[in-house]
């Protein structure tokens, strides 16, 4: 809170209670971090950059805790009032040491993220990883707010995954657990860059659908998406995909309507083992909306067992853009404070 | 313990201290019955009897009372020393009515098992879904011991399974968590009789394996199971593809292999999921012993990612024939009880 000088609006605040979490979420290609209210809400002075990783692990981090203090200061927190910073990044991660062990998105190993922020910071932080806050984020805040049980998938570059069991990230046994994206959907299936066949992830990540869809334009009858690789083949992006799809293209339908199946196949599965009472489904591609939504809970009908799929509900994200902050801060106050 | 005549080698028990737990396990062929210890260990005076479910639930359950008398009174225990009864039973029950929802094993709907059998025996009676029994008894005493997160498999007619985290059975929203059997493999696999495509249980499952040799044979060259086909198709069983296959029969082992290759796909998409610390796998088949656990954790390795691989053991039940009464014992046990 701004020392001596509080807004009027501010309500009564017991002296020194922390009023602001920073929330940082280090993505592949963009750094963002805001301060998300103590009690929850979105996250306010959000500052964003180029994560540029490939300045090294020592750069990014000084530009991300430049951005924390940008943001605390924006929110005039700079004096006081702020509990700690909750941090997102790819990866896998030592919870206990707090180290990004390997980050392919980011070509980092072994980099103490944790303790090189808050000896630059002096203020308590904790990492996680990115789509587990993602997922927790909703859990706290979103579309899945309180649920006993959630799954959140996030389809970007690959597809994230985040378990939330009672209240808590599900881990696993060395922290590698909710890896929803590397699930085998088809045995013999598309190569996957983790070196399996048929991963979720070949098929449903963003490069994947804009692979299928190029792939596919040879047999496709008319559609825009083959004036666009005329182009260069660059253009079709799942983004453009799905925009040719909004405005009516049949091919890119289909593509999308095949992704939603494929897709289907993981919710199912997920179903099958986990009985969760949500799925949240978050990243770019959920932003098709019903063109998405619509065939993937058709299929998952086909697929799950009626009493587990009746008891899920299968949405879309409703903090896209902040989910990994929100979900980071959370972890942040959850370790300092015991509950949200 | 029995009343007026306790056996020299008893320990001192305090007066009506519970000395042991009926453990129930319905299958689909066949009842069994016994006394497990209410400290741990393997059942005592195990009686069984065909299920003959045709013949309607009323007369089955009178089956299991007679069964669990006959079992009481072997150990000296009709008069007292038992806590209660745990029973398995196949198919997705409503664990708060102690209703089995429905069997397509045993050909039940609606059936309130707990209540029909505790009103024969006036003793507690807890019941609970035959594959979470399996896995929980292989958790309590088995191959799995005291992990903190197991998942259990047991191959047979289908394949059941079942996830125990932090010492508690892991049931979902509506109790049908866990169905590991019907996780798709192959989005376009092959029919499974759920109505999906794919289902592990479709490949791996007794019946899925024998139909698998069957349908092969055709390319096949010089293989025993040939010879058993012209006889009579219904001799070739997952038993007899085994037996060929530890016999040293090139094709059965080859049918195997595959099976074992395509149940790898399912144990990698678990440690993803789940990133456990043991996964137990028991039933028929799982008897081929390394001629199915060393290409399994082979294609495990391969698809899996390395620390939760690494971290773990994917091994054959401890206690394949009582994991089911055993851990029927123990919900009985926690539910009174509040801890094993």
């Amino acid at each position: 809170m701004r020392e001596g000088n509080p807004p009027e609006t501010d309500p009564p605040v017991r002296k020194g209670a922390p009023r602001w979490i920073a929330g940082v979420d280090i993505g592949g290609t963009n750094l963002r971090a805001g301060m998300v209210p103590y009690g929850g809400g979105e996250p306010a002075a959000v500052v964003s950059a180029p994560t540029r990783a490939g300045e090294g692990a020592e750069e990014v981090v000084a530009r991300v805790v430049e951005m924390i203090r940008a943001s605390m200061e924006a929110v005039g927190a700079e004096g006081g009032g702020v509990a700690g910073v909750g941090i997102g990044a790819p990866g896998p991660l030592d919870r206990e040491r707090g180290i990004v062990t390997e980050t392919p998105n980011l070509g980092w190993r072994e980099v103490p993220l944790r303790d090189m922020v808050a000896e630059r910071i002096a203020l308590a932080v904790a990492t996680e990883n990115d789509a587990n806050c993602a997922a927790y984020g909703e859990w706290w805040l979103g579309a899945g707010r309180g649920a006993e049980r959630l799954v959140g998938l996030t389809l970007g570059t690959g597809i994230g995954g985040g378990i939330v069991l009672g209240g808590e990230i599900y881990h696993g046994a060395s922290g590698a657990a909710g890896e929803a994206g590397h699930m085998s959907v088809h045995f013999a299936g598309r190569r996957c860059a983790c070196g399996s066949n048929g991963c979720v992830e070949a098929y449903a990540s963003g490069p994947a659908i804009a692979a299928r869809a190029v792939e596919g334009l040879g047999t496709a009858g008319d559609t825009s998406l083959a004036t666009l690789v005329s182009e260069d083949p660059a253009l079709v992006t799942a983004e453009a995909v799905c925009e040719a799809a909004t405005a009516g293209d049949g091919y890119a339908r289909g593509v999308l309507e095949e992704t939603a199946r494929i897709l289907a196949v993981a919710v199912a599965n997920l179903i099958h083992l986990f009985n969760p009472d949500v799925i949240v489904i978050g990243g770019g591609v959920a932003a098709a909306g019903d063109l998405l939504f619509r065939p993937l809970r058709a299929e998952v009908s086909r697929r799950a067992f009626r009493s587990a799929a009746g008891a899920c509900r299968i949405v879309p994200a409703e903090l896209p853009e902040t989910a990994g902050m929100i979900g980071a801060a959370a972890v942040l106050k959850r370790m300092l404070h015991g509950s949200l």
